[in-house]
Parts: structure tokens; sequence; C-alpha cells
């Protein structure tokens, strides 16, 4: 029985760290299709969702058993509750990447993003890549240290996020009011991705020290603030 | 012991509800600062934000000490879980009324929202408090049909905020990219908002029933996308 359970337990955090590479992917091929205007790679990846939904699904499923059938307590019980907040924050980021990828379609057969602003993306999506995969590397190791770190990958997506509206909003802006509307949610898909990545590494924290850090939190809000 | 724990129960299910009014409170005032351009409206609203995330913080604490404690199951254990995923739906709408009194902040003493949207505006904030307080009537009375209804407020919010983008992005949009950029985040804002009620709903029908209601969540999906 015991066996059976952390055998569950293990399973929980190996499938959130599955389903964060299934989010990496989704946001890198997103990117590249909205930087190279690839309707097909933007269907693949809106079709994709789909995937990562189900794997949600099948995992709170999972957790939900886990605590109907083996009654876990103390730690068991945060991994368990905490997971399935944590496939809630990986879904979401499965979701901004496919708003992304239909950003891309929207636009097709040109890009949404102006020539000027290609740096300023690609970097973002590097950026989602990096943060999405060290969540799933603080999931696998619940590594704290590892987790704090992270915020700062999260600071450099809110300076870019902050570049970008500062050039959307400037007075000398010349790609019309479409295409900053287009940029000021593409904007904000890649800001909400990364601070869904912040969200799960303070929950790894809270599993293993059985508190918030407050320090991340704060910063986590102030960030997100910070575009307004 | 068994009354203690269907008193906790309750509690958490009040406990949902009153937040839902806040939440209700939070964004009709946000939208009053933001049409009134009333900074001190916006801060009030900046700083009520925290009392909803110690709610949040409250009720989940309580679910968690159920679930250690109480270990329930079946619908019991729907009621928790789900209780807790509620709870994070209502804090996120809070944050995004925050969102918005913030934006009224920023333009200040200037709205934020040109004279001929003012009235979009001002159905979207009636709309999403309608929505937010029916949520929490779903909750209390644990009522399917309330629900599934609820449906209809989010398409009257979806078409507002459609008709939000297609002034945004006319050829004749006369208020410049700032103005856009304001609009845009802001309709993101409330169709959100919006959004989370219906997850809301969704839940307490799954609570009820032991299933998702496709057609409720496909909806839903299909509203969140309209957009783009």
């Amino acid at each position: 029985m015991r066996k059976v359970y952390h055998e569950a337990l293990d399973e929980i955090a190996e499938g959130l760290v599955e389903m964060t590479h299934l989010a990496a992917s989704a946001m890198t091929r997103a990117t590249t299709a909205l930087l190279d205007a690839d309707v097909q790679l933007a269907d693949s990846v809106i079709a994709a969702d789909a995937e990562i939904d189900a794997r949600r699904e099948a995992l709170d499923l999972k957790a939900f058993d886990v605590i109907a059938l083996q009654q876990p307590v103390a730690t068991d019980l945060r991994i368990v509750v905490t997971g399935m907040r944590m496939s809630s924050d990986i879904e979401r980021m499965g979701d901004l990447a496919r708003h992304v990828a239909k950003v891309a379609r929207l636009r097709y057969p040109d890009s949404a993003v102006p020539a000027e602003l290609r740096g300023t993306f690609r970097e973002m999506g590097q950026v989602a890549e990096r943060i999405v995969e060290k969540a799933g590397s603080v999931i696998a190791a619940r590594d704290v240290d590892a987790a704090r770190e992270l915020a700062r990958d999260d600071d450099a997506m809110d300076e870019l996020h902050r570049q970008l509206f500062a050039r959307v909003t400037s007075a000398d802006w010349p790609h019309g009011t479409e295409a900053a509307v287009d940029i000021t949610l593409l904007g904000r898909y890649y800001e909400r991705f990364a601070d869904h990545a912040v969200s799960i590494a303070e929950r790894v924290v809270w599993i293993v020290t059985g508190e918030w850090s407050p320090e991340s939190e704060s910063d986590h809000e102030d960030a997100e603030d910070a575009d307004r």
C-alpha cells in the first residue's frame, strides 16, 4: 500500500515536469510561428494545447484519488494539493502559448511583430522557455534555491515587457493601432506565462518549507504591476 | 466531530460567497474610479485587494485543515478541493479589479476611457458585477441551472469585448496609441474577470454532478478565443 502511495506521489511530480516540457515547447514554437508568420506551426501549437489540458485533467484525477484513498497528511498532503495548483498554472501557460499562436495565425501571411521588435520577442520567447524549464527542474528536485533564482528570469521578462510598453506608447510609434493592440496583448501573454512559472516555484518553496516566501511573492506582485 | 466538520464545510462556502461580494464591490468601484477619474476611489480599490488576498489565504488554510484532520471523501472532498480552486478564481478577480483601478490611477486627472466608450465600460462594469454576484449565489445554493445561465452573462461580456476591439482597431480610431493600449488591457481585464466567474460556476456543476459540463467549458474557451 505504501509503495503504491509513494509511486503515486512520484507520478504526480513526474506528470507535472512533463507538462512543463510541453508548455516550454508550446511557447517556443508559438514564438517561432509569430516571428516567421508560420501558420502551420501556429496551428500545431493550437492543436497541441488539448494534450496539455488532457494531462492536467489526468493529473488532477490522480491527485484526487490519492487524497481520497490514501488520506495523506502533512508534507504529502501539501504535495498533492499543491500539485493540483501547479497543474492549473501549467495548463494556463499552455493557454497563453495558444493565444500567442492565435495572434500569429490572425495576422498571417504578415507577422504581427514589426521588424524593430523582433529581437525583443525572440528574447521573451527565450526567457519564457528558460523559466518554464527551470520551474520543471524546481519541481523535480524540490530545489528551493533554484526556485528563488527563477525570480531573476521573471525580472528579465518584466524588463522586456516594460521596453515593449515604452515603445508601443511612444509618440513616434509608426505601426498603427492594430499592431499596438497585438503587441500589448502579446506582451501580456509572455509576462503572465512567466508569472505562472514564478507561482510554481513559490508553491515548491511552500511544499518544502511550509511557508510562502513573502519576498518572492511581493516581487511577483510588484513585477505584475510594473507595466501599469 | 461530525458537527464541527459540517460547520467547517459551511464556513468554506460562506467564506467563498463573502469573497464574491468583495470582488463585486472591487470591480464596481474600479469601474467608477475609471469613468470618473476618481483617484481616491482607485486607491481604495487597490488597498482593499489585500483583504481579498487575506480571505483567500485563511480559506485555503481552513480547507487544508479539513482535508488533513477530517479526511473527507466523495462529494465532501470535491467541495473542499474545489473550494480552494474557487478561492483562487476570486482572488484573481480581485487582482483584475485592482488592475483596472491602477489604469484609472495612471491616467489621473484624465480618464483612461474616451467619451465614446464610456457606455461600453459602464456596461462591462455592470455585467462584471452581475456575473460575480451570480457566481456567489451559485456557490451558496449549489444551483446547477443558475450556473448554466451565468454563461449568458459571459456571452454579453464577450460581445462588449468584441465591440471594444472593433472600435480600437478601426481605421478611424482618433485617440492615439496610448489610449488603444489602455483600452486593450482594460477590455482583457473585464473579460478575464467574467471568465473566472464562469470557471466558478463550472466548478459548482462539477461538485454537484461529478462531471464537467463540456458544453459550458467549450463555450467558455470559445468566448476567450473570440477576441483573437
